[in-house]
C-alpha cells in the first residue's frame, strides 16, 4: 500500500476506533491509549495524526456534520420549484431516522461537551445557524419565484429547523412508541403546508 | 432541627451537589465521594437516602419531570377553549428557555445515560410519550367543542411536541443568534394556527 494510503487508512481506523469507544463510555473515560488498542495502532502514528484527544472528538465531528451536509444539497431535490423540494426533502428525515441511530451517542456527547467547552461549543452550534440561514434564504426563494407563501421566512426556517430536529431525536431515543419512519416526514409535510400545499394532496 | 426535617435537608443538599457535579464533568465521572465532599455529608448519610449512584440519578431525573409536570397542567392556562389555552402555553417555551439553563447539562447527561441504560432510557422517554398522549388528548377536546381541526390529532402531537423540543434545544444551547424567547412561543404559534386561528390576530 502505498505510503498516503496507508496513512489515510490509520487517519480511518482510529476515527472509527473512537467513535465506538466514545459512544459507549463516553468522551470523558476515554483515554488515547485506549483508542490506540481499539485501532490497534502506535501511540506515534496517533499523535502523527491528531495532536490530542480534543482534536480527535472535533475532527469526528466535522466528519459527521459534511456527511449531513451532502444530504442536505437542495440540488439533489430540486423539482419545478421550491415547494416540490422541500416536500421532497421531508423524505430525508426517515434516511437520518435509519443512519443516525448508530450516531446518537456521538451526538449527544459533542451536545454535551459543547456545554462546556467553547471550541466545541462554537462547531456545535455553527450548522444550526446555518440550517436556519440555508432554509429562510430558499424560503424566500419560493416567496420570489411564488410557489411558497409565509410571512417571515426567518420564523419559518427555525420552526422547521427546530421540527427536524425534535422528531429526529424522538426517533432516535424511542423508535418503538411510533412509526417514526413514516410519522416524521408526515409531521414535516404537515407544517410545511402552512406554506404551500402539499403537491401529493392537490390536484 | 426536627429529625425529620434534617434528613430532607440532607437529602436536598445531596441532588444539589450532585446535580453541579454532572453537570461540571458528567455522571461517569463523578464519585460518591465528591459529591459526599460537595454536600458536607458523610458517606454513611448519602447511601441512606441513595443505595447507589445510579438512584440518585434516577431520583434527579423524577424530580426535574415533576417540575415540568407542574408547567404541563392545562388548568393553568384554560380560556374559553381548548384553542386558546394552547395559545396561552406557547409562553411556556419563554418559562423553558430561562429555566432550563441550568438543567441543560443534567438533561443531557440523561439522554445519554439513555442510550446505555434501560432503566434510564425508560425514565427519560416515558414522559416523551405521555405528552405526546396529552397532546393528542387536548386536540381530540378541541375538535369535539369545535375549538380546533385537525385531520390526524396524533400526528399534530407529534409535531408540536417536536417543534417544542427543538426550539428548547436551540434555544438553551445558542441563546445568542436568534431572539429566542419571542421566536420560540411565535414558531409554536404559528404552527397551531395550522388548526385554529390565532385569537391575538383574529378579529
Amino acid at each position: 500500500m502505498p505510503k498516503q494510503e496507508r496513512a489515510e487508512e490509520t487517519r480511518r481506523r482510529i476515527l472509527e476506533a473512537a467513535q465506538e469507544t466514545f459512544a459507549s463510555q463516553g468522551y470523558q473515560a476515554t483515554s488515547v491509549a485506549e483508542i490506540c488498542q481499539r485501532a490497534g495502532v502506535t501511540k506515534g502514528a496517533f499523535f502523527y495524526h491528531f495532536p490530542t484527544k480534543h482534536a480527535l472528538f472535533l475532527a469526528l465531528l466535522e466528519d459527521w456534520l459534511s456527511q449531513l451536509d451532502q444530504y442536505l444539497n437542495p440540488d439533489r431535490y430540486l423539482g419545478n420549484n421550491v415547494a416540490q423540494s422541500l416536500y421532497a426533502m421531508a423524505d430525508l428525515l426517515k434516511a437520518g431516522l435509519t443512519q443516525g441511530r448508530d450516531y446518537l451517542p456521538m451526538f449527544l456527547e459533542f451536545w454535551l461537551q459543547a456545554a462546556r467547552d467553547p471550541v466545541v461549543w462554537q462547531a456545535t452550534i455553527e450548522p444550526y445557524r446555518r440550517y436556519r440561514a440555508f432554509f429562510a434564504n430558499l424560503y424566500l426563494q419560493g416567496m420570489n419565484e411564488g410557489s411558497l407563501c409565509t410571512a417571515d421566512p426567518s420564523l419559518a426556517a427555525v420552526a422547521m429547523v427546530s421540527l427536524a430536529l425534535g422528531l429526529l431525536l424522538q426517533g432516535l431515543m424511542d423508535h418503538e412508541s411510533v412509526n417514526w419512519e413514516e410519522a416524521a416526514p408526515a409531521a414535516f409535510r404537515w407544517v410545511l403546508s402552512l406554506m404551500a400545499p402539499d403537491p401529493a394532496t392537490t390536484p
